[in-house]
């Protein structure tokens, strides 16, 4: 942060503020008719193509710290946890809206190195910002609303998985909640490994690729983004598809870095891996007819690593957890709930 | 507010919440393909349109207050704010996803009752809620993201007035500010007419009608809603038409309770009309030719008045406030900026 070092929003006002976005928003995109400046964006809808629309609101405090993270990283997760979601129909995102609330203190310079790590976040994916509010407001509250198209038919629920699917992810997972311990604990050892599984806390990738692959190859029958930790998104993908599921734990893929982190600090990788959340990787299921070609052309045509950690059971068999031993015990949802009470 | 009052939201918790608003905000709508409950909503965009996309957002302390307004209010306020935008632009809206951060100790009454506010004041105007975030945050904050559509090249923009076109303003000026100042005033004289002030400030009725009469018959060749005050939005449109105005300071409306509160509280009703905004009235310009045309025929198709307040003149010769003695006068913006400092 740039605190007491040059101008503030203060000095420069709403409007010469959003004069100076609309500046370094500037698009020669054909299908956007109008961007930053009128009442409402207008674009043009691409043939063919339904819509997705997705919204998550940060809020200082509660999602970040400034003491750890940058104004530019803050801009591009901020992008890059909508364009998850986006990731998650199999859908391409287009346009976005971001509302901003923060005091007439915060510095300029922070503000404009937000919206570049939002701008240049958007880009790699296709995603520009074509309008937004600015208001003050005593923290730092953002707000992004994103819209995206995918081909008709064609877009992943996660009401669609059946009895019988395997049930496969993207990447490896806990490293963000690690990464997010390691920012919380900066005595702890791990000083060579500590700084990759921040990054994946501070600037996680969305899956947009293997999220395009499942879509257009119509490969998936389901798939969600994993924000809340793997326990809650797979009870949420087995409560919207009325099935259950059998998950084994020596599948779960752990980074090598996460490994070495937990050896080193006496920790458990697998309580990350499981209920951690922020890992913004794709849970999907395919039918077993196709985990051939979901295990090796998925990676092939996106270098994004998937593994087949379970199958789609009865839902009258639940949600199971195998063990290392062979032991089979319920797999308890224990993602990240925003208000439920410490014990509930 | 229910404080102290029934369950709050950290006792139902996130999910639970969640499994509430998704069962109020059930849709049959078949161009909804898939609403709150996935990654992202699901939408099929009209054939032969072009979508508008706009975002505002509130916070606590900032643009409400809980002394003031209801939950319920609040909900068709930020329903009303954002279909402003879109009629602003002669859309129809469509689909919307809210994003709420608020405490734990929030009631879950007031939580509903919010809720509700948010979807008749939508379902009145064609949107639904399809999605959006609900996080934890010390103050509440509420962000609408709203979707519309129009019909192809009808869309109104800020930036196509043409020197010589008429200046016109719908329904009447400063109400809003005048009933927030009796908010603020409790002791005020006036206790017939500052209800209806209040009103218009705590749920204002956004001119969707006219918004859509104006862009069908491509009878405005430019739009703008008055969100921060007349005296800015001429500024705004003036700006990005890259003309001037001349406003009849005698034409501008003003409401009979508004004149009646001024008298019994020696106020100036033009300040409020000139300056004070929150009006959501639509400020646009017509070719001389269609004047007649739209004084008559839009009231008549949607029964709110319409006034002729002005001219566009060329940009050189500035943005004028014509006195009723016949005395001109620069006019100055003096909306609200919400990060301007006092004086400046």
């Amino acid at each position: 942060m740039n605190k007491g070092k040059g101008p503030t929003l203060g000095d420069v006002g709403e409007f010469g503020f959003i004069k100076r976005v609309r500046e370094a928003m500037k698009t020669s995109d054909p299908s956007i008719l109008q961007g930053i400046g009128d009442d409402a964006a207008i674009f043009k809808p691409s043939a063919g193509c339904e819509m997705v629309f997705t919204t998550d609101m940060l809020v200082e405090g509660r999602h970040f710290d400034f003491k750890f993270t940058t104004p530019w990283q803050l801009g591009a997760k901020t992008m890059a946890v909508n364009i998850s979601d986006c990731s998650a129909m199999g859908a391409k995102p287009t346009v976005a809206v971001v509302s901003i609330g923060m005091p007439a203190s915060f510095p300029m310079a922070d503000l404009e190195a937000f919206y570049d790590g939002l701008k240049s976040w958007g880009e790699s994916y296709g995603a520009q910002i074509v309008g937004g509010d600015t208001v003050g407001s005593d923290k730092f509250v953002v707000n992004l609303a994103l819209i995206g198209e995918v081909e008709k038919g064609n877009a992943l629920k996660r009401s669609t998985a059946k009895v019988g699917d395997a049930l496969l992810v993207t990447g490896s997972l806990g490293d963000s909640a690690a990464g997010l311990f390691a920012l919380q604990h900066p005595s702890k050892k791990g000083e060579e490994t500590a700084p990759l599984l921040v990054k994946r806390h501070l600037t996680p990738v969305p899956r947009f690729n293997v999220g395009r692959v499942l879509s257009t190859n119509k490969l998936a029958t389901s798939a969600i983004d994993i924000s809340d930790g793997l326990s809650s998104e797979v009870h949420h993908l087995c409560e919207e598809s009325g099935v259950g599921a059998e998950v084994h734990e020596e599948a779960i893929p752990l980074s090598d870095s996460l490994r070495h982190y937990c050896e080193m600090n006496q920790l458990d990788p697998l309580a990350f891996a499981l209920h951690g959340g922020e890992d913004y990787e794709l849970l999907f299921t395919v039918p077993v007819s196709r985990i051939g070609e979901a295990l090796r052309n998925t990676p092939g045509e996106t270098g994004v690593g998937v593994r087949s950690i379970g199958r789609m059971v009865s839902k009258a068999k639940g949600v199971t957890l195998i063990k290392k031993d062979g032991k089979r015990v319920p797999l308890t949802a224990k993602g990240f709930d925003h208000f439920s009470k410490p014990g509930k």
